[in-house]
């Protein structure tokens, strides 16, 4: 019995990660095979979905050493675009599978010349059956409106991915295998969790900053406060918002800071903190990090201990926690946001998931 | 003599696109001789320039038949990822040539296989330098923080770039040559204006929308928004905000939307209209697009007449307008913003320009 809220579905990550983990580390080789020497990924996604892909797309590029990059959808629904995609796997990413759009760029892609493959928690659904591999995420069906379980599975399926294009398969995946006791101890203990709502609440501006292979979770976690906390964010790289966006902090922000505990990103978002800092900025709520990151922020919550490479699938969940209390402390409900619905479609019909 | 305010440069457009597009189109045959049989694309840029290359990104898939995608920089100065490069060509694109992060990026990727274009206002610049073709912009010197002609120039830049790769070159050069044309009538008449302005002054939460070709322009102009007159915007496609974003949507949010006046996105832009009413949004500013968009958004702001393809080299000028007369009703400078200067560099140093 799975449950219907965003909190119980929160709960239920660690098994779903290591059950999707288990699943799809079997299909490594039937990856490689479809890959052959194809050393171009082109990820399709929107929406939580397409921030999965971001992390993808990091991952691919620095552990496999695969030119990954994101493909418009519109080039191939919009403009059927005459590419040659014979170098290419195209990656299509939707938790329902269903997202028409991302369908019709999937069998686009294929009489392009690329081989497809699906990521999808819907192993019966229209994308997996356009798809040359589906790899089904087992997180079982999500029910409240915002994505979480989807999200974290669909991040195992990254791993899984690189793991199968890069050079030594197998490790990268075994890595992995101890995210879900990261993920456990993050929900059980909590850290800082209530403190950074409270924070989160005292202001109606919110930003969001990440890099590298966290920055798919600084964007994960800007739409995750936009469409279940109502609140207009935006998620940048601390690179993109020094170069412009940052002008707009005052005393009405509070930041919301991600990094994982290691990696070339640590230093320089703590560096970011002291920049916002020197722009008044209300409060700085860190996420992770080392121990510099977590005594510069005016709130720390605690994230997970695992290298950068696989952090991201850990790393959301506190933000997912953080969401989920400042959604209550709001009185909003999380499970079913204002204005959007589980399943619709993207051109003409508001409030789509994929 | 040229001037140093942001209108003052708004208006040299018309004069710094042609000397652009006049100089490039001399390069078309370098341009083929460089790319060989290379049918990747990769860009390198951030800020405005990045919002260049969103335009060059869809304009080589739509035009050109290239496989066109935004490269991170960090995959590069920080990761120094193992990448075949040997299939790409590598643009990146800097209005000063001399943001650190974008050189060593540019040489990374050359050492990593890459044939490189560099598209910058700065013949004499380290990126021209670091490149196998610098594509020099004819903005001449920028003073105004906010980018206006540098950002023009780079669109003109990407028509012949894309001219270049495309199968009939000198086409597309030849529409766009009716470019400079309608970027003055747009800033003689300034229809629309100062009415948008106000509008757009009435809420403190603005959303910006456009998609496909004109996704870039959306961007500049929250870009533009957030720098100039320090509100937080999201610019995103019609298919993104649908898919989450739209839940913030309420009273307190006036919505502009960026339309080409043909394509076969110009419908898509009119639905949203009635989409972003429904959720009683403040109102609706529309720039360009075709009689029905017009006559369904609350303002509206004339656009050129040019065919989609080339539309983004003008559709910016009047959202540049909207953007100054909008800073000088709130009493900011718009010629330099708060906490923002013209050129440092992106790692610890706020206010990166490129």
């Amino acid at each position: 019995m799975t449950s219907t809220t965003m909190s119980g579905e929160i709960a239920e990550q660690p098994a779903a990660v290591q059950r999707t983990l288990d699943d799809l580390r079997r299909r490594g080789a039937e990856l490689r095979a479809l890959a052959g020497d194809r050393r171009h990924v082109r990820f399709l996604a929107r929406g939580s979905s397409g921030n999965a892909a971001v992390y993808g797309r990091y991952l691919l590029e620095t552990h496999a050493g695969c030119v990954a990059g994101m493909g418009a959808p519109s080039v191939a629904t919009h403009y059927d675009a005459a590419l040659d995609l014979s170098d290419t796997v195209v990656v299509s990413v939707s938790q329902s599978g269903g997202t028409e759009e991302i369908v019709q760029a999937q069998i686009w892609a294929a009489q392009h010349g690329a081989r497809t493959v699906a990521i999808t928690n819907d192993a019966a659904s229209p994308l997996a059956a356009a798809s040359d591999i589906a790899l089904v995420t087992r997180a079982e069906p999500e029910q409240a409106v915002p994505a979480t379980k989807s999200y974290t599975t669909q991040l195992a399926a990254m791993v899984v991915l690189a793991d199968a294009l890069g050079p030594t398969p197998g490790a990268l995946v075994e890595i992995a295998d101890a995210a879900p006791g990261q993920i456990s101890r993050l929900i059980t203990e909590r850290a800082g969790i209530d403190e950074a709502a409270e924070r989160l609440a005292d202001t109606t501006e919110t930003l969001v900053s990440g890099r590298g292979l966290v920055f798919g979770t600084a964007l994960e976690a800007a739409l995750k406060l936009e469409e279940t906390c109502l609140r207009p964010v935006r998620g940048l790289s601390y690179a993109d918002l020094r170069h412009g966006p940052i002008a707009v902090v005052d005393d009405e922000h509070t930041a919301l800071l991600l990094s994982a505990p290691n990696g070339p990103m640590t230093l320089g978002m703590t560096d970011l903190v002291h920049d916002l800092r020197g722009r008044d900025v209300s409060a700085t709520v860190g996420v992770g990090g080392d121990e510099a990151f977590a005594a510069t922020v005016d709130v720390h919550v605690a994230g997970p201990d695992l290298p950068e490479v696989v952090a991201p699938l850990a790393l959301v969940v506190p933000v997912q926690l953080v969401v989920e209390a400042l959604a209550q402390r709001l009185g909003l409900n999380p499970d079913a946001p204002r204005g959007l619905s589980k399943f619709t479609q993207s051109e003409g019909h508001p409030g789509v998931r994929s």
